[in-house]
């Protein structure tokens, strides 16, 4: 896979031979040239993109629309068979009423920047790709009153961190970004992301949607529902019930503007890191914060991340270690590596919000909590190097983008990620004990576990990459296998995830199984109710609508993935 | 109405002749007769009360589960055919299968004190009411470490408060009461109810379901999907959608276990009270708090009260004013009032949490904001007499439950009550213009305007109560149209309801109608894939079931509401 890009590099991409292309499922190629021709003749020819070229896989800043760039299945498995970027909430009802009518799948994506989550790749091959965000990009609302925004899919945190600025609120109106700054806010949001401010928990933050249903009907929610309300992004709910989570790591509709809060600057704040040396440190850590974080003495969600990680982010695998052979890094060079780049084993980044006169004590209260743990070491700004990541977890903190996180993906050659990410109690034990498993999973499939932590007040998003070279296909294979060994373990001791790559949902949706899988018989209700043609992203989440069930389409890592091919030739 | 009891009375009731039964629609007495039988061979005779003999009104205390015990529509019209009371998710689940065998339609209730909402009393004439409180009343769970617990429908808050103490959890979980103490926890959040603490969105602070579906299937939502899951009650999701907001005012399903988050014992607490002198101070008050709630300096729910609405609690308009003859109170007599209770014309009740170190200069910098405003004046317990409503305040910000409340219903003889409940912005001009709204037309129908703000980040409950006797009919159809007029109203400026009477449902759903109906039509189209036989809570919310739809059931107080008597006799 000569050519093949760093993620963090830009500019540059691989190219391939002219491909064939694959097809929406059930549908010939003559009749998918017929629906082309049907949807150009509303959207116009230059907003619909075949996909019958070259497969790029770009990178973060040049994200790849077409395909799952990091190639989790044979890189042309999750893939589309066409692209198109509507303009407008009547573009989308258009485009959906479209699917309908050729019963074509659809797959919107936002900005597609989750890359180790399948990116903007389709559940389905030969779904046709909506890039919402490329023309869609537009902030509808900033109200510095209510600490209020209306966003379209396209806008990034890092357009609305400058339109702020820009219109002269940057300094009274702080927003929260993840770990990247380049993804969309809405997109996040709905896929349930969190971020590190007060304001971490996207979703749960977010006021009022517009929604184009499967049957290409617009609704809005919340307040917005009761035309001329003023009240939109003021209040999550209308009267009646409250549909937004239907439409959260979902397929049941596309939403195509959605309310944020933000955060009234809080006239201060003072980041923080506090390193413990020792590996078992992790149960004390996680204990001392649970009543810190229950009690909102630290009101943000902080990280707690294993030392390794960070030293990912200052150098690659290959520095550290020259001679590793592709073995994951054993402890004691661990404990060497750690001591070089003075790391501890944990090292947790947190922030205090507010004026000096009030930060300033809650420090010294936060610092006489951790004191009892041998070897803890508490640090501000000004007591690290200049390249330490404290300084752009400060940014973080405060709400401005970055994109230094894209550096651990050096760890490895051509690195791919995958994220396995189950939710914790506050427990020491808990922690102690996810972190075991994935690190005895992980070395045994041959890759090094890195872990963090993200705490609220109540659980704990672990977050483990398992970074892969995409120029190995043995290696992509193998950490599918430990991502669906780590989802079985983890389900046997009472722990589910969050989020998932497209690949495992079926795999992290049956693990939700309680009383014959009653959830899921629930959603695919709903499902079959709003969209009965079965065209809003087959497969998401592992919801499959009616036409889809008992076909064959699961992926389970065992039995062959299902895919449809033309049979006459390129378009 | 001779012997109708004042609420704040315990244990008297009206008595009437016995009654001709109330059918459930389209149910013949002979089909009831057979129904009743059936639903007896499995759940015995002990458990149902059929509803044939004198309604009793009961009070708070003693709540009516047969009507309304209010009876804003004729005291008849929402009434129950029978009472049902299950014992266990089983039981739930086969008295839903039962109903769907016959076609007769559901209407559970927890403890069905929300009186001024319509109580127990199922909108559809002849449904039968499940009493879920009545057996299924356990804590199944209290957890101190990451201060969550489990509830049945029927813990009631002042059950949940004695059990914490009994535990010896008591100083260290605080729970979040509403002004009063006796209702359902489970209910209240359902019902998107709100209290005062930090804690005081009850709806956003539930975490885990169990639902049975109208199909009688039973379905658990976020972790505790995930069979032997220890995140239960840690996270609000599970992968895929987020289904439990579908569960919120709703009648998609009947739920029969909830977890919630408690407080951890904040250290301390400083409640006070804030009196404005002038009405139009109502501005100024509104906009100086709003920077202050969004920065969370005020991290709970205070309330921003009408100081008549406080004299209420202090005695009756006839005791204040005996000459009143029914009219409402003017300006110069509220002057008068307001003197004489040491009152301003609004006053504002809110707490600060933490240790005094911290509650003691908040309280200085609280004081400061508001010094501008003229005559304003800052007080603590210290400071007021033993009667000050502030003590009962200070208790339910304490998570103490209080049963304060129920004396203003002795404002008037015979209470009954009304809420007209319409969000605001946190804005003064938006204040304003709902209270000027309000009381114009309060004024216009005969009935004194009393009003409260509760306010969060972003937004004010602004509720107010219509007190009308309720052994006056013309007074209660008086106070239907007040309300019919409000929302019509609050609907033309922009505002909706979070919540309204049983009776006023079609009405308020009807106002968010944005596009044609969209968000009525998605969520009939939600109930209709659940409930195809439209056994469950039918015109709940306002949203009716397929066989109901077309069929005259919605009350618009103009033609006369649709109702099934019996042809043949008593049973």
């Amino acid at each position: 896979m000569a050519g093949s890009t760093h993620p963090a590099n830009t500019g540059r991409s691989v190219e391939t031979a002219r491909r064939k292309l694959t097809l929406p499922p059930g549908i010939s190629l003559h009749q998918f040239e017929r629906a082309m021709d049907d949807l150009r003749s509303f959207m116009g020819t230059e907003h619909i993109e075949i996909n019958d070229g070259p497969l790029n896989d770009g990178d973060y800043y040049h994200t790849a629309l077409s395909h799952d760039s990091y190639s989790v299945m044979e890189r042309d498995y999750f893939i589309a068979s066409a692209v198109v970027s509507p303009g407008s909430t009547a573009d989308v009802q258009a485009i959906v009423r479209w699917a309908n009518k050729w019963k074509i799948p659809l797959w919107p994506v936002s900005i597609g920047r989750n890359l180790g989550y399948g990116g903007a790749a389709p559940r389905v091959p030969g779904s046709v790709v909506m890039n919402m965000g490329l023309r869609m990009n537009q902030i509808l609302n900033v109200d510095e009153h209510t600490a209020t925004c209306v966003l379209q899919p396209g806008v990034t945190y890092v357009g609305l961190y400058e339109h702020l600025k820009k219109i002269g609120l940057g300094d009274k109106l702080l927003i929260d970004v993840p770990d990247l700054g380049g993804g969309s806010v809405m997109g996040n949001a709905l896929d349930r992301g969190v971020g590190y401010t007060p304001m971490g928990d996207h979703w749960g933050n977010h006021c009022g949607m517009e929604v184009v249903l499967p049957n290409g009907e617009v609704v809005r929610t919340g307040m917005d529902a009761l035309p001329g309300s003023n009240c939109g992004q003021s209040y999550q709910h209308n009267f009646g019930p409250s549909v937004d989570g239907i439409f959260s790591q979902a397929s049941n509709g596309i939403v195509t503007r959605m309310g944020f809060w933000l955060m009234p600057n809080p006239g201060g704040m003072l980041p923080f890191m506090i390193t413990f040396k020792h590996r078992d440190d992790l149960i004390d850590a996680v204990d001392t914060l649970r009543p810190m974080m229950l009690s909102r003495l630290l009101g943000n969600i902080p990280s707690l991340r294993l030392g390794m990680w960070d030293a990912a982010t200052y150098g690659s695998k290959s520095d550290y270690w020259p001679e590793h052979g592709g073995r994951p890094v054993p402890e004691d060079i661990e404990d060497r590596i750690l001591e070089q780049e003075d790391l501890g084993a944990w090292v947790f980044y947190g922030a205090l919000y507010g004026p000096d006169s009030i930060t300033a004590p809650t420090w010294e209260v936060v610092k006489s909590k951790f004191a009892h743990i041998k070897d803890v070491r508490f640090q501000l700004r000004e007591d690290v190097p200049e390249r330490s990541y404290l300084h752009d977890r400060a940014a973080v903190f405060a709400g401005v983008p970055t994109w230094r996180e894209l550096d651990w993906h050096r760890w490895v050659p051509n690195a791919g990620e995958l994220f396995f990410a189950p939710i914790s109690p506050v427990s020491g034990v808990d922690a102690k004990k996810q972190v075991g498993m994935c690190k005895a999973r992980c070395i045994e499939y041959g890759f090094d576990y890195l872990g963090t932590f993200y705490i609220a007040a109540r659980e704990m998003h672990h977050i483990v990459t398992i970074l892969f070279d995409r120029a190995k296909p043995e290696e992509r294979r193998r950490a599918e296998k430990l991502l669906r060994v780590l989802i079985d373990d983890a389900a046997k001791l009472g722990y589910g995830e969050y989020r998932t790559h497209i690949a495992l949902g079926d795999q992290v949706a049956g693990t939700y199984n309680w009383n014959n899988n009653a959830l899921m018989r629930l959603n695919e209700t709903i499902k079959d109710a709003l969209d009965p043609n079965g065209i809003m992203q087959p497969g998401r989440s592992g919801v499959w609508p009616k036409s889809y069930r008992g076909q064959g389409w699961e992926l389970d890592g065992v039995n062959p993935p299902k895919v449809v091919r033309p049979s006459d030739g390129k378009l």
